[in-house]
């Protein structure tokens, strides 16, 4: 059974502040800080350049990668560390493609991260393929022989509503496309099982309920079916099948590090190194109940004293991820009252309040004080303040 | 007047080292230890999500961009930050390709860096386009009517030959062709001038010369011609022109930030921070003349001791970056047995002992000392021992 009372002591969080925002950036585990200064200090200040061999930082993207599997049902050499999410969902959709040379159209949907919507349309242009975009409710039916890849984020980001995995793999593979599943707010959140839902390609970020830090690097997982003939259009020396060699052409990896791409970013995956410490003693199954709970127990105690929220995520928590979203005619407003009284959420437009729940540090109390504010907030109509309206750069 | 005995004194040097690989990576700025772990304890941990506002992350590639600037002959508001130096490559030729759409030629030549050439080869067949790849000294007849995009690395990784930049880049212009230019061991080794030399589109990374750590992040220029007309193919979220509005539709931003893809490496962009502290003082022509003395020093040295060893390098130091090669039929078991006393510089196949010279930390004593060394191991023949044969994961 997973202690969760010993992970939240391994992150530090302000004092005073309820944080209801590891969707958008973990908190820092209290070890980040040592692991990172120690890197520096006897990694890269004593080794040098002869840290690659000697710190094994030139293995770091797949031993990460192995670390992390476990969280997304995925096995040991499948996953590999680097780069961003939009790269890897670039890479993935580009290397599924290919697999499926007969047929140019990408499959996605409204709900996706407008990111992913971004580099599916430029990779479309680039190559002659078509994205088409259709609602979530629509994508099943959406489903048929055109297709060469279907590729949804799991879990919305604005709603928290939550793609079944398997059943849309199951559609997408009897109309002969391929998977490319976007886990950015399902790795550490929800209970993935790729191997299970047969995807064929994953992509994630880190720094959401992994904890990582801002801009830790992302990850990709490629089914073991694909692993010796995914052909990604991004084709860098870290990719190659011997990097050091110098070969003039390029000659992938056998397995997933032909995913990788350039130089890893080693100081960014010492952090993400101590955020995976504290999942070690973490069973998925265990997280997923807490998670439900969490926000079963929110949404209960938003309904029964904020009239005024109108809830923006599917009431069956099968079918949510670890978010739940209220609507509110001033949401942007109502969340800077709320920040300003330390229970962190975000806003997404038009009238989204936004709240995760992560179990490794969130109790039933944070759920509870959170509530009480909110609603505090929305009886007194201390939200309608001219400085709560204020525009910040990046909201 | 550049004050190179002050820059020595901001690194973290260790004892008895001799660091000729600045040119692989740079060492660690004292001051990079404390910046990283600010920005973990002051930043992330106290500010969680709020940091992208009140810490400025998402301003931050620009920021560091116009820092970086200088060095390299750009203005403000030309540079951005983000990614590895493949994942540039193939943003700046992407954006050259479509700038020139009658036209599908890519030339660069077989002293490029291989990964710009993988990640050439690999957009070049994704999107119908052609790479041709001649020698160096072929490359300016090679230019010609049909050509797209001259991409080339100012300075050769192996051998420290520097291109003319200024004259290729006008040949291409005369031909009708777009130059890239992979400033990897150019920036912060040479006097860069981009606007002098009329470039179009430039990047580098900053984890050589620059001194930003292990995998730190690079960097893209774009003259001001092209910012608003470069389409690169890599389309992410942060590059949109209102990333937080998240439009459906991409709507590159109106400058360099279109060259953003993802969310940026925030704790890697602070070690690179402090590392460009450094070179707040330091004037780049002050730094290339130390340079060509302590190369110049460094051949004179080792041809007057070292009789087995031959110039792999341009005699003449105009026609050279800052590193130096020479060539032996042992070189790797020679640099192996020169690492065991203390001077670290690196081998490349097949034969190179490849040196590199910063000024920022490397003295005059230090180049008399290596040569001392290098010779007397040439002549007591120590290199010839097993344990200096044996190859490691990464040379």
């Amino acid at each position: 059974m997973t202690d969760f009372t010993s992970t939240r002591k391994a992150f530090h969080l302000p004092e005073g502040i309820i944080y209801l925002d590891g969707n958008s950036l973990g908190p820092m585990p209290v070890a980040a800080a040592e692991k990172v200064a120690a890197m520096m200090r006897d990694e890269w200040a004593q080794m040098l350049i002869t840290g690659w061999n000697k710190a094994g930082w030139y293995q770091q993207p797949r031993r990460v990668g192995d670390r992390l599997a476990r969280l997304i049902g995925a096995r040991q050499g499948e996953v590999v560390m680097g780069d961003t999410l939009t790269i890897k969902v670039f890479q993935a959709i580009s290397a599924a493609l290919r697999l499926n040379p007969g047929r140019r159209v990408i499959l996605s949907d409204s709900g996706n991260f407008p990111s992913d919507l971004y580099t599916a349309e430029g990779l479309a242009q680039a190559t002659g393929a078509t994205l088409r975009v259709v609602t979530p409710d629509e994508v099943e039916a959406a489903i048929d022989d055109s297709l060469a890849v279907l590729m949804l984020t799991e879990v919305d980001y604005r709603t928290g509503r939550r793609h079944d995995m398997a059943a849309l793999t199951a559609r997408a593979h009897a109309a002969g496309a391929l998977t490319v599943w976007d886990l950015a707010h399902s790795a550490g959140a929800v209970d993935v099982d790729l191997h299970a839902a047969d995807a064929d390609f994953a992509v994630g970020c880190t720094y959401k309920y992994l904890n990582g830090g801002p801009g830790a690097p992302a990850f990709i997982w490629t089914h073991p079916r694909h692993a010796k003939a995914a052909a990604p259009i991004l084709q860098g020396w870290m990719g190659h099948d011997a990097p050091f060699a110098f070969e003039p052409a390029y000659r992938p990896a056998g397995g997933i590090e032909r995913m990788r791409v350039g130089t890893p970013p080693v100081i960014a995956l010492a952090a993400l190194e101590a955020a995976l410490d504290v999942w070690d003693g973490v069973e998925m199954a265990d997280l997923r109940a807490a998670s439900i709970a969490l926000s079963q127990r929110f949404i209960a105690g938003v309904e029964a004293s904020c009239p005024g929220l109108i809830l923006n995520s599917p009431r069956d928590p099968a079918q949510r991820g670890s978010q739940v979203g209220f609507r509110h005619p001033q949401a942007y407003a109502v969340m800077q009252a709320l920040i300003a009284q330390g229970v962190i959420g975000d806003f997404r437009a038009p009238d989204v309040l936004r709240f995760g729940f992560a179990p490794l540090y969130n109790s039933a109390e944070d759920v509870d004080q959170a509530v009480q504010i909110l609603a505090r907030i929305l009886q007194t109509g201390s939200w309608d303040r001219p400085h709560f309206h204020e525009k910040a750069a990046v909201t």
